[in-house]
């Protein structure tokens, strides 16, 4: 009786006020603000590759694509074992698996920092790790903002912005190592300033900051109150002779998330292990603890099968293999530094770590392009050569 | 010289304006908004179990915890491969790889359903594949609310309050194999209602709907322009006899997202391998579809080798794993239906599919029993019994 009815009236063409006869579902304000930034670039620049020419892509931090840099035997095995075991397919703890937050921490707790199993919160990659730490801090409703580097990682904004969190940039200084320029930090910070994203070593600089100037940057933030978001996914991934300093290392009595995973040092960004640290000498996150475990429980973490090889996975990689991967991607750097210092109007800046090299176009070396976006999709259409074009803001001194 | 300025400032205990020399910092609206339900009613029971009788978890859909249910030694040997090949360790596209997604459609495009590989998109479990389609459709800003069955899965109202986004009960009728009242849906639907969730199989019902039924339910979201999120992570797993229904197979005219993915039928909810299809017959979801693939990039997906592994696990489980899994859930069920059926004051509602029980109680029999929530509290104290607490409202007729 009941079905007979509705589907009775459900032949009748009487609408709802206000809804139309075409049918069309307009996406949500969250929807329509998350924007992938590359991604626009790349797609209004139109980009086709010489058809002669193998394309030789620049734009992406994954070291997997070309196939000559492969995770250790011992992280395979260690999957493998878990795999075969069948005893990891069921649901683990939404902040994850216990002995694999043990790992973790014991994993981080080296060059005095001390980390404990339950300051650590498995997420399904850094990215989401990301999303957590920024949607815990900061809310669009009370015109919350959060500051991000520029030069920096374009998902920060993709991530805030989608929440209605806005965004300010304070500059790196390229002529000092990509240090952050204090005093223009300073100059962004209000009193909605719900965080400060430091990002070390740098994602696209790959500077690596002495512990000096990482404290300076901690003593602003311990000063103005911001709560820190550390993107530390390239921890210890700098060349050899370099040093590398976590916030959780200095007790800069600033309350920190540090995010990071397996993405780089381990070359498995597609298996999507990243965690979070809440790092926090002065108990100003105690509240903020139990609101992450909370909102990990929305969608639940990370494969479970990478959880459960995670102790082998950080106890077993021999030494060497990170040693060798930081050779590697030295020679690498070199390798470009040495060429593209030879062409006239480029600049390139010597990395010290991760896997990034900024080149620093003079544009009146070049004036058949009308600037940096011109140029990379000519490098692209005569060498298949595809680089990501960016702006850096030089401060007026 | 910056740095020194700095350092030595920091060391001034002037603070900002508002800001106490005691710092705490506070979760987000988004943060404080998200709840766990079940675990809140947990938590909140204290529950200790009989500390001489092993606990027996009946709160938990998760097919894995005795050791009794495995996947199939064909998947495990499709994720073995993929790891042991040692080509899918990088990034996958953010929407999932395209054979993958090819895959999904094949494997989904039966009993007159058609859905093509651009209608796929993979997320990191059938929980991240909710939240994205909630999160498209509908906006806490706009004051929009969501409609979900009573009873129903709890995460929808997790997922849909942490964006702002209300929710609305519509009743389910258990004397009619818990189909909708469809007078009590149509009741809750005003202008702000974004979308109309529906679950089936159901958890925590059990019950598969006739396609007559299912028609009915689609004509009022069709005729209340409603696009509908149908939660279809139990499709085929239903009970010989049984036959499940997808949306995907009407010809409803509802624009629909329908979530989906690994964990039931194949065993597996710890892989977090999810889908959305896009299902638009009237293409209304235009703008959806493109704002789904932005909402996939700021978090990537699901894990690679999961997804490599994908066509051979869709298209190589062989038909009797899932035809044996089926007989295995019924007659779980049927033993659990025959005994409470026996018990005084106890109803089982045998279930058609998925892997739940609804049982009613009637507290009249317990009278020493303030209601469900004390009673479930006591069986695990008494047993080491741990079922969830739940309520149904009948409606007035």
């Amino acid at each position: 009786m009941l079905e007979k009815k509705i589907n009775a009236s459900a032949e009748v063409t009487v609408l709802e006020d206000g809804k139309s006869e075409n049918w069309t579902v307009q996406p949500s304000y969250a929807a329509q603000h998350c924007k992938n930034f590359i991604r626009d670039i790349v797609d209004n620049l139109n980009l086709q590759p010489n058809p002669e020419k193998p394309v030789i892509a620049l734009s992406l931090g994954d070291p997997c694509v070309y196939g000559n840099l492969s995770p250790a035997p011992e992280v395979v095995q260690a999957v493998a074992d878990v795999l075969v075991g069948g005893r990891s397919n069921g649901y683990f703890p939404s902040v994850g698996q216990e002995c694999a937050r043990q790992a973790v921490a014991e994993y981080l707790s080296v060059d005095g920092a001390q980390i404990s199993p339950s300051d650590v919160i498995l997420c399904s990659g850094c990215s989401s790790a990301l999303e957590h730490a920024i949607t815990v801090l900061a809310c669009g409703k009370k015109g919350h903002n959060i500051l991000i580097p520029r030069p920096g990682f374009p998902i920060y904004r993709t991530l805030a912005e989608a929440i209605g969190v806005g965004v300010r940039y304070y500059n790196l200084l390229p002529e000092q190592n990509w240090e952050v320029d204090l005093f223009h930090l300073e100059s962004q910070i209000d009193h909605n300033t719900a965080a400060l994203v430091i990002n070390n070593p740098s994602n696209p600089c790959g500077s690596v900051w002495s512990e000096a100037h990482l404290r300076a940057v901690m003593s602003v933030a311990r000063r103005r109150r911001i709560p820190v978001i550390a993107d530390e996914i390239y921890e210890r991934l700098v060349f050899p002779g370099e040093s590398f300093i976590s916030v959780a290392a200095l007790e800069a009595g600033v309350p920190t998330l540090i995010c990071g995973g397996l993405a780089k040092r381990f070359l498995v960004p597609g298996w999507r292990l990243g965690w979070i640290v809440v790092h926090d000498e002065t108990s100003a996150l105690h509240d903020i603890r139990s609101a992450l475990v909370r909102l990990t429980q929305r969608t639940i973490g990370s494969c479970t099968l990478i959880q459960a090889a995670l102790p082998a996975i950080l106890q077993q990689t021999p030494i060497t293999f990170h040693s060798n991967l930081a050779k590697t991607l030295q020679r690498h750097a070199q390798l470009a530094y040495e060429c593209l210092k030879k062409a006239k109007g480029l600049t390139p800046y010597m990395p010290q770590g991760a896997m990034y090299m900024v080149v620093e176009v003079d544009m009146s070396g070049f004036p058949m392009f009308s600037g940096g976006l011109e140029l990379a999709g000519r490098m692209m259409e005569e060498e298949s050569v595809f680089c990501l074009p960016g702006e850096v803001r030089v401060p007026l001194v």
